[in-house]
């Protein structure tokens, strides 16, 4: 394998394997971020008189091109070619001669990467805000179709109070806004320019970061060069927490699903063929998408800890191993969105059990339902808890299976216009429109 | 122990002492904010008809003074009472008899303590704000006054390129901004009520959860009831990633103070009676407390994990074990603002060493400054590379120990204004003094 | 507070506080094991001619009356002294003068704590084994008792196969016996003998360590001392991981409890006063105990990882924050015997729900033994599961609800007496009686 | 894709993906032991009267041709064949008609793939004693060729006292034995035989577990059913606590290199082509291999908790996400083992630095001994000690840079032996021959 950095002596292939790894193949998926950084280096190195306006032409417009390719799918890091950077370097110079080589320019591999990074993180932060987006309006669509169909209530899993359909969807609607600010917050740490730190410490060319600022559409630049080198891991770290806080969300939903199918519970049910059989059980509907859900999302809450075990305790400065981070990475933002899209499928399809109160084992979810008229009619509350407490154990409970919650939240007023709002609202901070904006000039 | 549920029977004593364990003593912690949820709840209360004007007169009297009394430390839940709540009652009965007992109306214990926490949580988060900016300022200031002091920059551990204090003291300043976007996160989480969802379904009392929302100085609602019962838990394993983020910065300047201290780089020193000895070893002059902290950093960093672990696969609604999270909690608040605060008094204390360049093992951290030397005066960059290389292998290579870095964020342009600048901005983002405000006229 | 290795400056007040923590509170744990290490360091001492006959007298008297007044609790490590192993020396040089301060000589306080550590952690083990084993016990009765009685058995949650309350108790017993390795392994490990290593690079004093070792009880020594002082973290992560296997059986078990005890399931039910109530539904009779027990199952479930985060990237060599891992070592044991203890003592009072499979949801439950019957009288497997499978979707699927089987660890064949075995050999296996030996002899 | 429990209806192919993911490639890992797990069921079958003597022989003829067949790396899943049991089974009934079918009477896939796990696990627990093994003989051959070079030991990274090249890598042999412990309890656990136990429920054919116990060559049965199912997750959580505890020793170890490769230690040194350089940096020689090994060993100490983190809170019986996994430890055994193998190989070449303790940094190293050497002349130890203490303060310290330690362990007197016996008893005890024997027995 050719490097960039290779002097005399062959590095041994054992070595090179081990080191490398998985690498080449993520790289990959970083192909296009790459070119962006390179689009925006490139016009800042002319603008500072370290590259001629001629040559950027030439650089610019192959650099475009190989932009347009890889969004095709046209592009795989070559056989013996060491990461993703060399290999569009090599792209370049095979097609522009000399010229390709001068991107490199006032610039290391580790801020090169450190770029990359930041720009597919922020693409990929951007779908997961749109996969999540699309299960919120489900949820709030099958919490409002259903908005009059009881469930029971449990607290310790014990039979507790009414719920019912539209609080249960409802509530996964409103739980993923707040996981967004965790989103929001990865989002922001991820949205600043740490290009033009080099190795970790600066340079003594005359770069104006302010402007690759700029032209990739970054909210502000991580100024210290310390610093922007420092993101490498915490970066990591943060967007696992965000990926941790929807799939936390999302694993409690599938816990519940699969109660819920259980005949025990028989609260829905879902057409059989997306549920599977058993090998000796001909009678078997498993509920198997959302046990792997399950699973899924469990893995994914234990992401932060991988990253934070393998970043804990290195002092500052670049070491190796951080590489390793975008197979912790990379896949997670695959397997998030695939949970996201795959809840909000099969929500399409779910079927709700009407009556299920009727049930007798259910009579007692209304206790406080008639504790609480006897104290709408005057009794002390302590005293109509006894007084109902007392029916109950002489068998003599026999509550009006009725509920008319009527305050901000409640059954009767679920407040789907304020929660909507809220999603809104939390959509538009993150202002991808700018983003956008700058990455089509940029490549137009 | 009595308790507000107990019918006939006595429940067990071994059972209560593994169930409450330490939990009244946690309470005790929480008692002032629970008079506050007290104070806007009867409010609220009396405004929809569910508690006389003069009951209400009283209550409030009675709360506000022993919101006084707790603030001077004047409280401490009895031997044989339950929990706070249970306490603050029990005080309000014995003063003003059964107007007290009406404050229990239209909520359950589960809003109740839901509320609590989060009152608790939003206080503890204001302080470490509050002690995340003066360490800030001290990093700052350190940053400023060393900037022209050279260090070595290691990539790989090893010599890379020439470094700075101000640079190092800057990057963790910088590094606390983009924590505290994991801060704002938590506390914009936190800072909605919860109170009015009752036992995590709502109740059929005609309650006004906007106007205890407002009351307490929430920015907005936990609208709906079963999501309200949801962030328990989630509040906590948010708060905790919040934690663990100032944590990971922290942890990793220690391991840096620890390394620099260490005699085989002795970049910086402290006066002998801020370090420790040995009992064999007359020489030793230990970096204990940043050992103690990185240490304490560690567990901090864990601690989203052990949150993670309790909550994780529980279906939605109350469980007990959700009380524990306590333990976990509240004296991490603690841990972190220690941190912070011997931090803060340990760099004021820190000396820096001069000169440190002049050993001849860092000669080479001069490489890049000469092979781009020779890419401004014209060759290219890959045999200005080679020609340096070379040259150290000759042992030929003598730099001239100088660094003339200009662009933003580096060596001779930290940037300090513009982080100073992004510092004020997220401090103000938090509006503490809306929550203040709404604090001060409850309990006027 | 006076130390050992203190000279001539003050250490600050502020630092003192910081760095030892509730390091003293937890020291008091450790008071009779620093005992035992001193009565086998001198005898070993005066063996090598570097403490006189006389002195030893003199010491070892002293030192098994303090161990005696440990035992009844007299002992408290006073204000203003450092740590235990301080405590020590001054009680006894306040009562035998400079004899008491010879006991120092060749060792550090290193090795000192390593030891101390060592002889409490496998107390603690012996504690863990014994209640373990208790549990077992009551959980093997269980089994027996109940063999007869279904159960439904579920995969995926779904209702699957016929399953008995003999299988459910015994599987949980079985499950100790393999979790017993985990305690096993950290036993071996912890039951070998650091002292002598000093500093963690030996002594220049003629040391005799296979006789400390002997005199310990010990079953062998830490040969390298270098890696005697890498055991202060790693014998904390193994023996977490210990009681993370057991927690993770026990939480299990509580999860099932919690379970059976909803009103969706009703397979067992304990008696009121083993419950608790709710302050507004009436009717609850909460799993507290269960849910608790999970929750700090869970918690230790985590505790691992706590450890290791602490610990990872660390060079070799003492690094100070080892101390914080008492603080979450200690409490966890006593964490674990609780959780052991409470749940033997629930189980004494549990009741059974006879006839549960009559519920014709379970009537599916058959299916598999339907199939098999067919199987048994020729058909083909494949052929007789679409029979069956069929059979159940036309509704004419009328099983027999009787279960026939013989084979090693089924309904009708639990084998108990090989499991009994198995437990007992294991005991067995941790040969407790040579440790308790030895220190009754060391303290007679 | 075709699937044996596929009655009347499609999955839905979306389901399908979700579902299975990457099972069937890592599935093609596992053909060999399931091919293992028929032979004895068969064998077993006939033996009960389930299978005719004459299809036994048919099975067993193809089944052991197919092992071969396996062993030569001439398996594939095909593309629409769901998974290793179905293909295995497919490719029997292509060769050998009806006959082939008859595999899987008395068992359900839960079990099948249970045996194949743990057949598995055992395989690869094998691989990884050996991989140790080996380094474990490397380290002990640099313990003993360069036991005279000395070394500065540190404590809180601070100069401490002398070390030896002996110790340091004698240290990190002995800390491997302890690992094996783990292993060895992971061992212990996983070779015992879960076959027969069906879906989890035991099976009403009169199975004779006992015969498929010997004719695997597994040590024991898992013998209650629910608790063989149980052992799903389990096992895996309990080997990758023993993976976690090799990787944490190797983990240690190479921080020590990485440190002891930085120009401000220079103790050790690799050949060139052992190292990597840098993008810009030409004098670098980055001991990426060492950075590379502990971010992988930190990936491995995660594992444990990824492991729990899907599996707690879920009650007993068999939950769909179990196969996830595999994804979690298949790839672990090869990283793991990877990384023992290029620890050995990187040894093989390493270069140690005689002399270090020439240079006046590491003179306060013999303090200690010159406090020893006081004391053993007669002076008491805290009186020595404050001698000493003070010549270093007035600059006159001076000591003979000699050591001279005796006891076992130390500097001068390793114990090789020792350790080395040690680990031979450790490998012993797993009796791996037996295993082979019988696996041998039953390809044969």
């Amino acid at each position: 394998m050719s490097k960039l950095w290779q002097k005399e002596t062959d590095v041994n292939q054992l070595v090179d394997q081990f080191t490398v790894g998985k690498d080449r193949e993520l790289d990959n998926q970083m192909a296009a971020f790459d070119v962006l950084g390179s689009l925006a280096h490139t016009r800042m190195l002319q603008s500072v008189g370290l590259l001629d306006a001629e040559d950027l032409l030439l650089i610019q417009r192959e650099l475009k091109a190989l932009y347009q390719q890889i969004q095709q799918g046209e592009f795989m890091i070559e056989a013996d070619v060491e990461d993703v950077h060399s290999q569009v370097e090599l792209l370049l110079t095979r097609r522009i001669g000399d010229a390709g080589k001068k991107i490199h320019s006032g610039r290391s591999r580790n801020d090169q990467v450190l770029v990359d990074l930041k720009l597919f993180f922020r693409h990929q932060l951007q779908q997961v805000v749109d996969e999540t987006g699309k299960l919120f309006n489900t949820l709030i669509e099958l919490s409002e179709q259903h908005k009059d169909v009881l469930l029971p209530g449990y607290t310790h899993l014990q039979v507790a109070m009414p719920s019912s359909f539209g609080l249960w969807f409802g509530a996964y609607a409103e739980s993923l806004i707040d996981d967004l600010e965790l989103v929001r917050a990865a989002w922001n740490i991820t949205n600043k320019n740490p290009l033009g730190s080099a190795a970790g410490y600066g340079s003594s060319f005359p770069l104006n970061r302010t402007l690759t600022t700029q032209l990739l559409g970054f909210e502000d630049l991580n100024y210290n060069v310390v610093y922007a080198q420092m993101g490498r891991g915490k970066t990591e770290r943060i967007i696992a927490q965000a990926i941790s806080a929807i799939a936390a969300t999302l694993g409690r939903f599938a816990m519940d699903q699969v109660l819920y199918l259980s005949q025990n519970f028989a609260f829905i049910s879902y057409p059989e063929n997306l549920t599977t059989g058993s090998s000796i059980m001909p009678h078997k509907k498993n509920p198997d998408v959302w046990e792997i859900m399950r699973g899924k999302c469990n893995r994914l809450q234990a992401l932060p800890n991988d990253v934070a075990m393998m970043t804990t305790n290195l002092p500052s400065g670049y070491h190796r191993e951080m590489q390793l981070l975008k197979e912790l990475l990379f896949p997670s933002f695959q397997e998030l969105n695939e949970c996201l899209h795959m809840a909000n499928f099969m929500l399409q399809h779910v079927s709700i059990k009407a009556d299920i109160l009727n049930d007798p084992k259910y009579a007692y979810l209304f206790s406080v339902e008639e504790v609480n008229k006897l104290v709408l009619n005057g009794t002390p509350f302590r005293d109509a808890y006894k007084q109902v407490g007392l029916a109950i154990e002489r068998g003599e409970f026999n509550p009006a299976k009725e509920v008319n919650h009527t305050h901000e939240g409640s059954i009767g007023n679920l407040g789907t216009e304020h929660i909507i709002n809220n999603m809104n609202r939390m959509l538009q901070s993150f202002n991808f429109a700018k983003v956008d904006q700058a990455i089509a000039e940029l490549t137009a």
